[in-house]
């Protein structure tokens, strides 16, 4: 095991009716900006919850932080923050929302423009940030890191904030979700805990253990989320499980890789498709060209989470990988770049951005431009 | 799932050579008691790496807080403290240890005799305190528990105090522990997470699958800790398995049990037995009694941990107790009363006890002294 530090001070607030503790949540003397994307918390009843709550507190609002969260729209927050002199932001949305909002609280203090923070790769200080959860995929509730994007120049950069002070997770925010927002957000929930899953073996047995009790949860959940009428249980796994496939806890100790994100970010820059779409196509790609590289654990993952024992084992890895693939199509999303309409031009961009970056990422910093390439060319 | 708030912010800090940290992890201009037991710290070189971590800084140390630690000694330490000024403590030691300085903690902002707070239940200000973790077993290294006896009275309660601001765990400093305390660490960590297992089956799938994961990691681990010549690896996976079965990330959303522990903890009161060879006694009797109330969950435990499979559900369940008695046994521990002596005399004396407590505890509220007499009786 690799020595570690673990520190996520998030409190989480979890399940139904919660939002009607934020008054008690958020000390009485700050001067609170509420951050939104679009309507649909006017729709669902999360606005309203939210108002009620707030009532007779000082708050402004900031609306229309969009999916992929744009610098450009996150320094009209940022201006109308210090002009309002704002101490205490409240993300209200899902993870683009929430990435959005760590930006905000970091450009609030910040001179400067705030795309610096963004190429820099990690805030320096912060205003305190909370969150009322709407969408679960990304994590960002329970983490510091946060992915935004620059539309003018298609980029799209990761850098770590600060970890939200509380977040609340309600499940039934979740009914009125479309159906290809659940399955994006099963998608990036999978993916989230395969980056820190599938790298070398022999790490550590429990937090192995505990990523596997997360991919069977979200394998045995996936069908009945997507069902007309799920109910509150199955949506409640979905939801604790988002949080914790990227909250720290199945990470100490071990290697991870991201290779399959940094390349997403990069197909979602170009595209604009949704990231648990791009994740469920790239995923299978990763796999087949890193195959020797992750041979001890795929077979591990074929073993414990899809039953996969008989065979030699080249023919246990090939099952995996099938059986990946599968239940990425089962979440009715694409696995093939093809079937989304990217081909060469998207591939060849994506390998000169890695090697005009040099970067090298993935567990052994193997996956450069070259490596990327074959990774996309691997799930065409 | 059941509505729920986690909230845990200390800091893990985990590996080889992480004591060297202490200096940074303690801001500069904090008076500092260092808490110690017995001399086990000054033999196994972790007491010279804390003083030269230290080297510069203010401090006192007070040393003898003892296994299952008292408030006669305790009542020592927090007048010294509040002599010398203290305003940080760094328990440097095991479960007890820190239960002791968690109770410092409290009686340094406390007017009143220390015995108030335990019976209280709960500490209302603390000064923070931290840990240098020696003794894997009780969890208390990153929980707010912590478990207080009266020798005069023979009395042992737990209350709740406040999180350590850090700890740091070095799974080296475990090699020089004698067999029988890692046994009794291990047995302590199985029973934490079957007293937050065990209960009602279906209430959350994950919560199930990462109990499982440290049931399975301290299963497999366990012959190998107990070895003459343990591995890094295999210490580090028992260090990690010991904290997170009691730090609040197992039991999101699910109900808990409590009465082995609160039995146990009148055995150890009574016979100064140590507190996870209480356990591995206790905890086949509630199985035995309580059967039929943990009949689903039996179910689940025997087939996820032990592999039992086969014949009728009763034949299951009853290979499922007899696979959690044989579980202790290899730990070298005792698993029946009377191989420690223990006989009718205590069992009256702990009836009587929850009799006049009128305490009722474990999952549904029913173990009371009739209860507890039936438990123990299970377990002659």
């Amino acid at each position: 095991m690799n020595n570690f530090i673990y520190h996520n001070p998030t409190k989480l607030v979890f399940g139904r009716g919660q939002i009607a503790r934020l008054p008690k949540l958020i000390p009485a003397d700050k001067r609170i900006m509420i951050t939104f994307g679009g309507g649909s918390v006017k729709s669902n009843g999360v606005y309203d919850q939210v108002v009620r709550a707030l009532e007779g507190r000082d708050f402004v609002e900031f609306w229309g932080i969009e999916p992929n969260p744009s610098v450009e729209t996150l320094r009209k927050a940022i201006a109308l923050g210090k002009e309002q002199k704002v101490d205490f932001l409240l993300a209200v949305g899902g993870g683009s929302v929430i990435d959005g909002t760590k930006l905000i609280a970091a450009g609030l203090l910040y001179d400067g423009d705030a795309w610096e923070i963004v190429l820099r790769g990690r805030a320096e200080k912060t205003v305190p940030l909370a969150t009322v959860l709407t969408i679960s995929a990304t994590g960002s509730e329970m983490n510091s890191g946060a992915v935004i994007s620059r539309y003018e120049t298609r980029e799209k950069y990761p850098f770590s904030g600060s970890y939200p002070l509380f977040s609340i997770l309600d499940p039934e925010v979740l009914y009125s979700l479309p159906k290809r927002q659940v399955a994006c957000g099963l998608s990036d929930t999978f993916v989230h805990v395969l980056e820190q899953y599938l790298t070398t073996p022999g790490q550590s047995r429990l937090m192995d253990r505990w990523a596997e009790g997360i991919l069977h949860t979200v394998s045995e959940i996936a069908p009945e989320a997507l069902s007309d009428n799920p109910d509150y249980d199955v949506m409640s796994e979905y939801m604790l499980s988002a949080t914790l496939a990227l909250n720290d806890m199945i990470r100490m100790g071990v290697r991870e890789d991201w290779a399959t994100h940094m390349i997403g970010h990069e197909i979602t820059a170009l595209h604009g498709l949704t990231h648990g779409a791009t994740l469920a196509i790239v995923i299978n790609g990763t796999l087949r060209v890193l195959r020797e590289q992750k041979r001890g654990k795929l077979l591990q993952y074929g073993e414990r989470i899809w039953g996969i024992t008989g065979g030699t084992e080249e023919e246990r890895i090939d099952r995996t990988i099938a059986a990946n693939e599968a239940f990425f199509r089962s979440l009715g999303l694409s696995t093939r770049l093809s079937e989304e309409g990217i081909g060469e031009q998207t591939i060849a961009e994506v390998e000169r951005r890695f090697n005009a970056g040099g970067w090298n990422y993935g567990e052994e910093g193997n996956v450069d431009g070259a490596m990327a390439r074959r990774i996309l060319e691997a799930c065409l």
